[in-house]
């Protein structure tokens, strides 16, 4: 490497080359399974569009996003633990009032998520951004089903007030595949491994003098909890989900959330 | 991993998860950071097409082609090493008479290429099949200038006679960069690593009873050939070349090619 090279990247390259030779003498690998390799790593970009991350879908099945995330995102003991984004996050979902039904399509079993925004102290955080998404009820997001689903559909911000509260009635997540259509799919099913996700809610908060929080609740109980294709289980994330009495809304699943200072 | 997974797949991805997670420890390699990968690899992936790979130039530069290499084709002492095959071999060029003349563009210094197939007894090695390709002295191989070269410009394939022997007229070549206008070429130069080979003529040579041998030799003296951008000069491999008299033809290259069997 030349003398101007950007040390950060002399160093992450010194220890690709490292380990990827580590790797190839470990296995001794061999020509023609190199040309497998080469072959799947083509397809896996070739795959990829606007919509499609099949690369991050790769990452995420290999343990290598939540490794990342867990390098990135060290949080103080009690502070609420990260998991990983996924694909089908979307910027400047609508902001909404606070007890709003985000579930457009009238499909699935509809919950009542709530709960605090609250600083290490537990003190309310106001003016915290509740952003979430999740399935619907199909095991499907809208950017998934464009033609089909409303628009923003299980979708939402929320902006807490003095009390740092947030509330609003989504469905009960489902659990779902990841794409498994593509070489990852492909991938997972020679090494004898579901593409399924326990099922989920998705949260990015951010509040001014905060780190920005990305992460997801789970449905307790979910079959797929101790095996999510893509690692993103934490236990301290599995959230209760407590039937209601109430006609019109069947769950309720609480949940406080604890941001760490920036 | 399932239980039926193919043992040797098995072996593969556990080395490979284990290696991936220890790079990405030993560099506390950032969410930012995985993300220009990620881009990274996808851009890799959608330049590929029929006629280009860019994978296999990002294994190239990385060492990794060299060391499969290595690792695939262990020969015994005495045995002709092996180098990298490159993208530029293309199957069932003509099969020449000795002595011809595979330049056909009329560009370049003219080289008689000479020697022998031998054995590891040295031994000549009748029937061998010695196909032979380089770049002109523009520094492309005629499949990257269709339009422009003749084709089969500097390629053929010469089989041996009962005295193992080989003999054409080609061009001495010349150094050239590897295609540097894509994400390995942009690598690269953040590395401030130049992109040039050492001028090499290559052989893919096969007999009955023999294992194929893919190799280069080089032009002694090159000012690239301690820094050949894909790693894939071999000492062994620098061949002599001497000027001739003979106005018709101004250099020679000899080298003989010692076989390994089955």
């Amino acid at each position: 490497m030349g003398n101007d090279t950007n040390p950060r990247l002399a160093e992450i390259m010194s220890a690709l080359v490292k380990h990827l030779h580590a790797f190839v003498k470990d296995t001794r690998l061999t020509s023609e399974e190199w040309e497998i390799a080469i072959g799947f790593l083509t397809k896996t970009g070739q795959i990829c569009t606007q919509e499609r991350q099949e690369f991050i879908l790769l990452s995420d099945v290999l343990g290598c996003s939540m490794l990342v995330d867990a390098i990135t995102n060290r949080r103080p003991k009690g502070a609420t633990e990260s998991t990983v984004l996924g694909p089908f996050h979307v910027e400047n979902a609508p902001i909404r009032d606070h007890g709003t039904v985000i579930s457009l399509d009238g499909k699935g079993e509809s919950c009542l998520f709530e709960g605090r925004i609250l600083d290490l102290d537990h003190q309310p955080i106001e003016g915290a951004c509740v952003d979430v998404w999740s399935d619907n009820a199909d095991g499907f997001y809208d950017v998934q089903q464009p033609d089909i689903q409303p628009k923003w559909n299980n979708r939402g911000r929320f902006i807490t007030g003095a009390d740092g509260s947030y509330r609003f009635v989504g469905i009960r997540p489902v659990s779902y595949p990841i794409p498994d259509d593509g070489p990852v799919g492909a991938l997972l099913e020679h090494l004898g491994r579901h593409p399924w996700r326990p099922a989920h809610m998705h949260y990015m908060i951010s509040a001014p003098g905060f780190r920005k929080l990305v992460t997801h609740t789970f449905v307790g109980g979910d079959e797929y909890l101790s095996s999510d294709a893509v690692f993103g289980v934490k236990e301290t994330l599995v959230a209760p989900y407590e039937r209601l009495q109430d006609a019109a809304t069947l769950w309720r699943s609480p949940f406080d959330f604890v941001l760490t200072p920036e």
